[in-house]
């Protein structure tokens, strides 16, 4: 009887606090690599819809940057010459990395996916062009083998829930690295090709079996065992749901990019770690509480955090330029 | 009275008769280009799906290579190990061209588009991979700037049908090359970032106005005027829907990838040129004869004469080996 009476308690933990962390790390490597004379790298900062989530996104990545010595550069364009516009600051030497908002055409994810791929690979810093996404896929860590000097990129949002379950010790350090999510059991409601599966295989491949929920159905990712298959695998589960797959689930992820989608609170482990990577809120936020022992309502301060460690980790013109001094 | 009583007459013309003459041109380049020593040309061409018109084409692809003096290197493979054989044909020099059956994620475009990316640029005959659509939508010729050996590929299907138009004399020879659709106004429906989106910019880079429709609604492509801009424009034009572009259109081209869409034959202008490059049948066929002037049921046939145009003028192996003796 008493231990239905101790009160369930839930700890709510802002992005802001894993954020944090992060920052610090990126003060320090830059600290490292940046000549003081130098100029501070700039980020250039591409907005060319009417999302108010984009702008507020842009509001915290300009105090983000300007609190951590870097530039914010927002350029707001009209979608018609955001093109050209990446084109041009692609080829602009004061341009160290390049982040554009989406989505841009809210019904054409495939003209999106088109704006990804323009930007060029050494200014991506957000991991979306196709080549840092194959080389994730693949475990390939460098973009210049065998010198190895530039860092290939992983892609953004992914990245940073791997650091929010770092922080809040879901990857168990006891462990050793690459397989601290053995055991562990994962939903990630996303299946886009920049967010849900990218994040499921970085997941799969640290050792945690991961049912990928989208609307067409789940398939589970696992850890490829022995030497000829190192790199994940994926299952269809034909018929399965989020009915089946939420009771199992340590932690839950939502990335659904609607209003209206809640992940059902019924399904949900007592105990789960959720967190939520949607602009909207996935979870039903108070009832949440009452399940979950860790709830992340959001993610978008961390993501800023790790674009700007991507920034000093890939090859930025003035940071390489002294980094070989 | 009596003009009334002229029966109309519609022209059908299949893609086998405008496939024949771009074959024979096909064989003529590769008799100059190829040693006749050196092993045919091989295509390798793989099928992850059980779309029963991909295994037909497949077929027809095989034939066509065959009889042109080609190898067809049928590969069927599970679609987890997809990319994995890609990667293997990409490195493979006895791989000369490379194409792919689509769709293989049916209700996941964007997972289809990373294969299409995984392809390697050189072996990429379908024209598909980013930076062949970025160097047609910038008219960027050449691959290697300012050597100007490897030519940049048209995406095939958007190419197909330019082919089509100019075999059906739409695009006027009489005028200047660059300038022989001005005057027309084309409707494509679909645009898809592989197929609608290019076709409806290369046919406004010829000097036609195109309505660009898909199920979000109508954009209106023109060429761009000026120095400054070359390149086609682009303009939503809100409210619009076929009602308003399909009476305004010499050319509807229809491109809708489902069974239950067919172009409303009522709305189509008496004696425009109907085409459909959908594996479905997008217009009715016995409505549409007594509509349209000249009707092409499909476009398959050309599309597969393209692949194999592409396939000796980009920069196969054994082909750039003998053209540089």
């Amino acid at each position: 009887m008493a231990s239905q009476e101790v009160p369930k308690t839930c700890k709510v933990i802002l992005s802001d606090t894993i954020a944090k962390k992060l920052l610090a790390e990126v003060r320090e490597t830059l600290a490292k690599v940046q000549d003081p004379n130098a100029t501070k790298p700039t980020l250039a900062a591409f907005l060319a819809n009417d999302d108010p989530a984009a702008a507020q996104y842009a509001d915290w990545s300009k105090k983000t940057c300007e609190e951590n010595g870097f530039n914010f550069d927002l350029r707001k364009v009209d979608k018609e010459v955001l093109e050209d516009a990446i084109v041009a600051a692609n080829q602009d030497d004061s341009v160290d990395g390049i982040i554009v908002y989406y989505p841009i055409w809210a019904q054409n994810h495939q003209q999106d996916r088109y704006i990804q791929e323009t930007v060029a690979l050494t200014k991506d810093v957000e991991g979306l062009c196709h080549t840092h996404l194959f080389n994730m896929y693949h475990n390939v860590r460098f973009l210049d083998p065998p010198t190895n000097h530039k860092k290939s990129i992983l892609p953004c949002t992914p990245l940073a829930i791997v650091k929010a379950l770092e922080h809040l010790q879901i990857y168990n350090p006891i462990l050793a690295y690459g397989n601290r999510l053995f055991g562990k059991t994962i939903t990630v409601i996303n299946r886009s090709e920049v967010n849900g599966r990218p994040l499921a295989a970085l997941l799969a491949n640290d050792g945690a079996t991961v049912y990928s929920v989208d609307i067409n159905g789940v398939q589970v990712f696992t850890r490829g065992s022995g030497i000829r298959a190192p790199r994940h695998k994926v299952l269809d589960k034909e018929g399965w749901g989020l009915k089946d797959v939420l009771p199992l689930s340590d932690v839950v992820i939502g990335g659904v990019p609607t209003e209206n989608f809640k992940v059902p609170t019924e399904l949900i482990r007592d105990g789960a770690v959720c967190i939520n990577f949607s602009s909207y809120r996935n979870f039903d936020g108070p009832a949440v509480k009452e399940k979950a022992s860790i709830y992340v309502p959001s993610i978008g301060k961390v993501t800023i955090a790790v674009l700007l460690r991507n920034l000093v980790v890939s090859d930025p013109v003035p940071v390489s330029a002294n980094r070989r001094v």
